[in-house]
């Protein structure tokens, strides 16, 4: 069944390596929903927009220092060339500088229209192009990647996956607990014994009440244990 | 130049979609340091282990509730297949309960003899075998993935650009900055002026003393304003 009144959810990723995607999302879930036209994943290359003969796009930083920095008039070329100034996605940057991306945000962005990714190189784009823009810095965790393109893939799978069809299933337990803000409480399948570790009596013997209480309090136990510093309920507001 | 020292930086993934890898990984630099045998990716498919002639590699969950649970059974024989007990290399598995992933701690897994990631549905594993298998829980964020294997590309990503020759230039700015708990100062290129944007006029004087200050206070402000939860120093400790 492909989705045809083109009100799919549409991302847009501005990369130097459009070959990149949709990569993994092309497979699994993401994959079928990308086929049935659930959402559009269309990957367009910065260096289109590139300079003279080389098509260049980056130059040394002002000021001196090590890498390269991806050029302001380039990279708002392209910009201005995938999304009119009226497309009413937000317009998201890939960058450790980022607000740090969480589930709700997540929600929020698959309730809308879609997105615009710019994928940056590592050593950062110009700054002058984010206010320009109206670019959202936006990051995914405390690390530092290659590029915005694994992250742009991650964010695309956390969106995907809550498209209304994609999963197929109402929202499981763990993304519930999640977005509650706790951790998942222990899952449990057959065998019952296995090298000496069993199932705990509880989840074995269908009292459904009882089974809900344990479950809240190994999530309680576990959030308090692993991440004191997890918020309990909705997002954080913006710092 | 292709390394035969077999000393390598080696990555296992055990995963129900071996063919998500090394996708975007396979490009780029990562990709000419896989070309080069600076690492290796070594992709399994976990429904090798799986039971009966349909090779089931999961069941309902014990208690109830929605979504399938990885079997411990099948998840110990696919780890044990791939990895021998005296096996030097962390044993991590991609989850939203995992300890959030820093860069501290992805240079200490670049510095080591590589990794082997499980990657799991996102209803979960049984919980049997983190403990019965020595798994390390890893969060690469506060938001629910379809599954394990774009983390995994994530953090792999993140190591891989560590490794020894594969950036080809000592540790850029954003690096340094960022592992010390700062975030990154605002990065300008040509041209000078821009849409009525100039690069500030600092950058362009010459005075390196003067530009590293700049750049101190600009991180140090953005820091303050956008992550005042940031450490400044060394990784966070186990909570």
């Amino acid at each position: 069944m492909t989705r045809d009144d083109g009100h799919g959810w549409r991302a847009t990723v501005l990369t130097l390596y459009p070959e990149m995607f949709p990569g993994p999302l092309g497979l699994s879930l993401s994959g079928d929903a990308l086929a049935r036209g659930d959402w559009t994943c269309e990957a367009r290359n910065i260096r289109d927009h590139g300079l003279g003969r080389h098509r260049a796009v980056d130059d040394t930083p002002a000021g001196g220092g090590a890498g390269m920095v991806l050029r302001c008039d380039v990279l708002a070329a392209a910009i201005d060339a995938a999304a009119p100034p009226d497309d009413p996605r937000p317009r998201l940057l890939m960058s450790p500088r980022g607000r740090p991306l969480r589930q709700a945000r997540v929600r929020a962005l698959a309730e809308g229209a879609g997105v615009l990714i710019v994928c940056g190189r590592f050593e950062g784009v110009d700054e002058r192009v984010i206010a320009g823009r109206n670019l959202e810095e936006v990051s995914i965790g405390d690390y530092v990647l290659s590029g915005g393109e694994i992250a742009a893939l991650t964010l695309l799978d956390a969106c995907v996956r809550l498209l209304p069809g994609v999963m197929g299933k109402p929202a499981s337990g763990v993304e519930e607990s999640f977005e509650g803000g706790l951790l998942e409480y222990p899952h449990y399948t057959r065998p019952r014994d296995w090298e000496g570790r069993a199932i705990p009596d509880v989840l074995c013997g269908g009292n459904h009440g009882a089974i809900a209480r344990w479950r809240r309090a190994q999530a309680e136990a576990i959030t308090a244990e692993r991440r004191p510093d997890l918020d309990r309920g909705d997002d954080r507001p913006d710092p």
